[in-house]
């Protein structure tokens, strides 16, 4: 199988944890995008293997995470939790594969750069450890606008508010949310204290109940009372546009929505900011939708912009007390563009690289 | 029935819009709060007089809105819409009553003040139209610990995004969200764009489906894309605080919850903050309790502080790149500390000013 591609043909691309949530939506992503893929190994752990999965209307057999998966592949793309990133990444480098990595293994680390290619696609070619690493969903549901304006105008500030979807909490959450709205539909709670907790009980992947409510805990406890999410915002957001002093303060929120990410935004710039400007920039920044005109209701909603692969941006404000602020609210899909979608297309500026050659 | 309360004796109080939303709550509060008042006379419109409603225990004859009702009433609450109180507010005061009103007709009248027991009381006496507002539920889910971190630390900005419940938006509200959930309960829905807005269909009150959603739009549209809530909080939480020039930047989105708003809150100060002096003071605030030890998994949310009284703060954090802003998620209860409640406050000063007399 490994003989269909290499350097002359069309490369090989290997997608680690195929089975899951985020290799789910993979798939599909690749079975839409330009084919520009020689074979397409899919890898899970040892308990999938052989299972037979779609991707580019093929059946394609699952191979067993080793050492030996990695032959003869140029790209492989790791849609697993932390640890077994952190363990396979480098084995896959190490066999001459150039790893985009979705874990948070690697994000922070000075020799692996955190890539979207909206923003700062030059920094894909800088990659000492031959790993490169994909953004949190929560940063990447903002930063393709963020970076538009902040290439015009100089961010010096951010205060972000999310508004966090279940699958955000992989397909734990999405369940935990689905079982728990099967609780609450058709009764009178949501108006007694706790009644909505009493009737959910245990409340899955989240820290409290999340039909009928909003949780303003999202990840692990960090110190100072931060949590691992909003850090991993504030983080990779200062990584990512080259900033790395620019204040930013984050409140993340879980919501019950399915899937798509919203924040709001209250964004501070070197110059003067107005709506129109903004609102050009944002019109025909790639990647990004603007969705504006709240006179006619249209504003982005999680529920509207699920499924798709933009940025959706609107809402967008000047700050009535600072003609350098602007306010946004920003949607996009957790699991594509902030997930599988980025991972894709961090892989395919690695394969016109090669290309290039 | 005038006879029974007067100067000397207990005061008269009227309820005006005494069969709604908010009018309900009101009987529920002043059936468990000190009773100081003689007679409680329930006032709505002329459908529904007749009717008989229970308050402190007894049954009270709903009479009809007209300027003969409050003949010998020495405060009279409205919480009825804007154009109703515009009309029939200055007839009461005309008439000689103290009104306490809860809509939005003259909250930014400077010949009105805007208050909030636990912070301006003192600004209840200066009320040369006979008039007293009570501030928007948004306003008020946040002004009291505002408040309190206000009079030690002195506010110089403040960025805010709701999360605002259903029961916003009135007993329509309430309805629209337990209909909607009704629809994509036990649904997959949620995963494919436009999916729950197709469900759903009419969303009711809200300008776009509110199950499985968030709606970054409350209220009706102002000049430059802002929408009256966020001017109503911005406006109101500077005429509160007396900080006129205070910059304040709202984004105000509906969540799918039936009562409790809550606010992300990044609130700068004049001095140096730390996260255990505003624990101290949050957790001595008179109406306010402090709900932070996420360890614990202990945060407010609104499912569990609804029915309750009052403000909860959760996940005070220092900024870390300024020591002098903090980051705070603060909860309450927008039927009653939000409207019934602050009202009741208000008439109670009103009624320990003429006691004290």
């Amino acid at each position: 199988m490994t003989g269909a591609a290499g350097c002359a043909g069309k490369p090989t691309l290997a997608v680690v944890g195929a089975t899951g949530a985020v290799g789910t939506v993979m798939l599909g992503i690749l079975s839409e995008r330009a084919d520009i893929w020689g074979e397409i190994r899919l890898i899970a752990s040892a308990r999938s293997a052989g299972r037979k999965l779609t991707v580019r209307g093929e059946q394609v057999e699952v191979v067993a995470l080793a050492e030996e998966a990695f032959e003869g592949v140029d790209v492989a793309m790791f849609d697993v939790p932390d640890e077994v990133s952190a363990r396979w990444a480098p084995i896959a480098a190490s066999r001459g594969a150039v790893v985009v990595d979705n874990s948070g293994a690697f994000r922070m680390d000075p020799e692996v750069p955190l890539v979207v290619p909206e923003v700062n696609p030059h920094a894909a070619r800088m990659r000492p450890r031959g790993i490169i690493a994909n953004p949190n969903c929560t940063t990447l549901s903002m930063i393709v606008a963020m970076g538009a304006l902040h290439a015009e105008f100089g961010l010096t500030e951010l205060v972000v508010s999310s508004y966090q979807a279940a699958s955000g909490a992989g397909k734990a959450g999405v369940d935990a949310l689905r079982e728990q709205l099967g609780k609450v539909a058709g009764s009178d709670l949501g108006s007694q204290p706790g009644d909505v907790r009493g009737a959910i009980g245990d409340s899955g992947p989240f820290p409290g109940p999340l039909a009928l409510n909003v949780v303003p805990f999202a990840g692990s406890l960090q110190e100072d009372g931060w949590t691992s999410e909003e850090l991993k915002v504030r983080n990779e957001t200062r990584k990512i546009l080259g900033l790395p002093g620019l204040p930013i303060a984050v409140t993340c929120v879980r919501v019950p929505v399915i899937t798509g990410h919203s924040l709001a935004v209250h964004a501070r710039f070197e110059r003067e900011v107005t709506v129109s400007a903004a609102h050009e920039i944002l019109a025909t920044a790639p990647g990004v939708v603007l969705c504006d005109d709240p006179a006619q209701g249209e504003f982005p909603t999680p529920a509207d912009v699920v499924g798709t692969d933009p940025t959706w941006v609107g809402r967008v404000r000047r700050a009535l007390d600072d003609p350098c602020a602007l306010e946004l609210f920003v949607c996009g899909d957790n699991l594509r563009k902030g997930a599988a979608l980025n991972t894709a297309q961090i892989a395919e500026v690695v394969a016109a690289e090669r290309a290039a050659l």
